[in-house]
């Protein structure tokens, strides 16, 4: 899961500044609250009243920078880098070099997160509608929000206040959004209604019908799909997703649930809350998610199952059946995860040639 | 797969009217006429009078609703429902409570889906074009299309009578429609020919160039792709699935065929009719699937085999070589389902610890 | 692969000029000579005096076209064809009936792929601007530059000379591009620099944030994604694919590399030169590839891991750790070829019930 592990270095500076505003400089007493870090005792005067200028990696990050450790695997880097200050946990902190000021914390990542979004707060909504947008009759839009060109909006449809909707984007008509969303370009929404603060990558397919058909004596008879398509306050959805809406229920993807790209998520399918599913995973209709769950890559669940509370799939996992909440399950028919590895050294050992030495 | 069976109950009524039109009310009689139901022998009159008003699932239909059942883990709610009648299968037909009228059917997912469609029988063209579309020269639009805004539509295109394309649709020169054909938003079609009644959902891509290209001295150089897709009548593409045009000859996806969301074809590919390719399932170039053929959900065919009808193709299957008519695979390389569970029956018996007991 | 193979066999004749410009006829002397193909001695004056007017499969090619053998498969349509000259390997030169002239090639694929092209080069610019496009301030467009109905360009974007961007694609704001580059419809593009010739197909997402976000205590909290992507020159992206920008790195897709349908490519992801990703494979954030890694369809690799040069990946491969260069593996978990095969049939082996006899 990549949320798990921060950035792995490299060579080039981030944060481009035709692509990203920065904002700044602060001082380091101002970085450390954020991160939640306390400063090190008997820290010199001159280094506490240092400012710092914006994040970087390890390896390029300069004096007036913070810069962040996460993972063992890049404890290199650590001893030669010039960053001004690092976030970082208990475990690696006696390792900081003395330039360095260590910013100890229990979730290294969260703080680093924050801290960098003290310098890059990310795109605001510039209020307007522009002037090749299509706005549908009875369009209700809430106070600056900003809708992009060729943006189309459906008749009734109520968009909350601070959202964005980016370029040729198509929102149905009566569809609800709650406000500060953010809708990318090219997104297709339509029978559904959203929470406060929902992100909709490029691309993403909201509310389409389901895969829903009978065998008629002529070839297949769609079904007509009547729900809808509820996300909830926080939810995001990847590029290129698509989320089909219910047929006699509405699908529901829980509040502060994220999606990456390129996953499906069948018709009648309910996410609880804070679940993760990763890029390229499927989840067939009818199928329950309780809440914090995770869903690794390209796995797949059938559908009409439910899933506990916390169970985490592993990535091309293939569940067929229920899995009981905490478990932690791989493999395709899914299985816990230890008894997938024996199975794998099971089978190693029986089909080594003869005379081979075991590994 | 998920058309095999209806709807999942939940506790929110279907058909949000701001989504959804609604006909009727119309009588039991005229719902177990469209169902090919017969009513129960006796049935009182004021039974047989009664006019219902929707479809809603077993938990929250009401007397003036007619309801469903067709799995058995739903059996629990049909002794509970409030629902006027009920459509279902023989085998449950005797535990259809007094108040509600069985309405007891062959093919029960049929008859639902049809009396769905009576009360809801889906969006019809509103005809004309949207000022904001950008239609070329020499474009030839039947009776009744309506074309949304923000469309394109290439020279010389041809779209047949009472067929809709959704905003932001972009159809390539020279393609040809049938009649009554929906292309949803954001689609891109270029070199196709389309049957009647095709349906492409919201970001489907068909048309563009396969992924053909030689190794040259200095680096791949791309085949050009010659052939087009061929999309016979009754045809559905789910939300953004991609079906590349033939290298040398077509792409041909046979009438009444369903393909899911995120689905890849490769060109030259052929698909027979009425085949069913799950979401996430990938075919490869060049390969041949015979009629009635079913591709679960992120299945992967490889290229140039041949898949004989009837033939299924389990989730998550690998298929490195062809496959017999009727035959049932799963697995990655494919086998017999049979085999397939009782290699995993064995793989676990062999990799249990010692004085495990077997489960 | 489908990259490996030329196209397949079918009944239908290519190139329908509705949808394709054709070049020639050229006479036989030029077809050889950019197949880089000697003809054959003693050819008869006629023979080498006739012009070929296209390019067809050997079942349609007439006695005025040339046509293809590259698979041992379609070897019995050799003997039948009546095309006028054929390209082939070696190997099947002998094979080749009197009135068709052989053009004996090393590298037959990319000899034919030259030759296709010598009849069929591809779209060129229509230099100029849509009058629906909406063109930011300050954007610099090259010579013969082509912008297309309702596309959307960010202010600052330079896009290089001889690109073609298709209907409704939105370039992000100060996006660079190199020359010739070719953007289909329905793109978004943003926080990225694009080498020269660069495609993109219809509905590629490049640009968007990365899946990356932090447990916080009142749910997850997205981590500035401060990267960009790079995509170098001659990288062709398939359609729908998505490529996420980095975090505080950049995305690199290294020259020449082709990506297929429905990719997922991670934040901070690393690509070499030459590099093939086949449809629905998914790599995950901060690996990174060497030159020349084949990575097959559907199959998946985690995050952080670094696979060798010419590695080859096989098809729904589950990649959880390094890759030596060279390394052709397959499986989930990712082994080498052979282990991988001698598995299932030792696997096969055991689980044969009592009785059965080995197959």
């Amino acid at each position: 899961m990549r949320s798990s592990t921060g950035p792995a270095p490299g060579g080039e500076r981030p944060a481009d500044t035709r692509f990203f505003s920065r904002r700044g400089p602060f001082p380091l007493t101002r970085i450390a609250e954020v991160a939640g870090a306390p400063l090190p005792e008997g820290l010199a005067p001159a280094k506490r009243a240092c400012e710092l200028r914006g994040v970087a990696p390890l390896q390029t990050a300069t004096a007036q920078e913070v810069s962040f450790l996460d993972n063992r695997r890049y404890l290199p880097l650590l001893a030669r880098t010039q960053a001004g200050a690092v976030i970082l946990g208990p475990a690696f902190a006696d390792q900081v070099p003395p330039h360095c000021t260590p910013l100890v914390c229990r979730s290294p990542y969260l703080a680093w997160s924050r801290v960098a979004r003290l310098f890059h707060p990310g795109p605001s909504s510039r209020p307007g509608i522009h002037p090749t947008a299509v706005i549908g009759a009875d369009v209700e839009l809430g106070e600056g929000v900003e809708i992009g060109p060729l943006v189309v909006i459906g008749e009734g449809a109520r968009i909350g206040a601070g959202s964005i909707i980016a370029s040729h984007a198509a929102i149905g008509p009566h569809v609800v959004m709650g406000s500060y969303c953010r809708i990318g370009s090219h997104v297709s929404l339509s029978h559904a209604l959203l929470g406060a603060r929902v992100v909709l990558y490029p691309g993403a397919r909201v509310g389409q019908d389901g895969f829903g058909f009978a065998q008629g004596p002529e070839g297949f008879e769609s079904v007509p799909q009547l729900g809808r398509v509820l996300l909830e306050d926080d939810v995001e959805v990847g590029a290129n997703s698509t989320i089909d809406r219910g047929s006699m229920r509405d699908t529901v993807i829980g509040a502060g649930t994220r999606i990456d790209n390129l996953v499906q998520i069948g018709h009648n399918t309910r996410l609880g809350r804070c679940c993760v599913v990763v890029s390229q995973a499927g989840i067939a209709g009818s199928t329950e998610l309780e809440d914090f769950v995770t869903v690794a890559a390209q796995a797949g669940l059938i559908g009409h199952i439910h899933i506990g509370e916390k169970a985490r799939i592993g990535a091309q996992c293939g569940v067929m059946s229920d899995i009981e909440a905490g478990a932690d399950v791989i493999g395709s028919p899914a299985m816990p995860f230890r008894e997938f590895f024996r199975n794998v050294a099971t089978l190693r050992r029986l089909s080594r040639p003869k005379g081979e030495k075991g590994g």
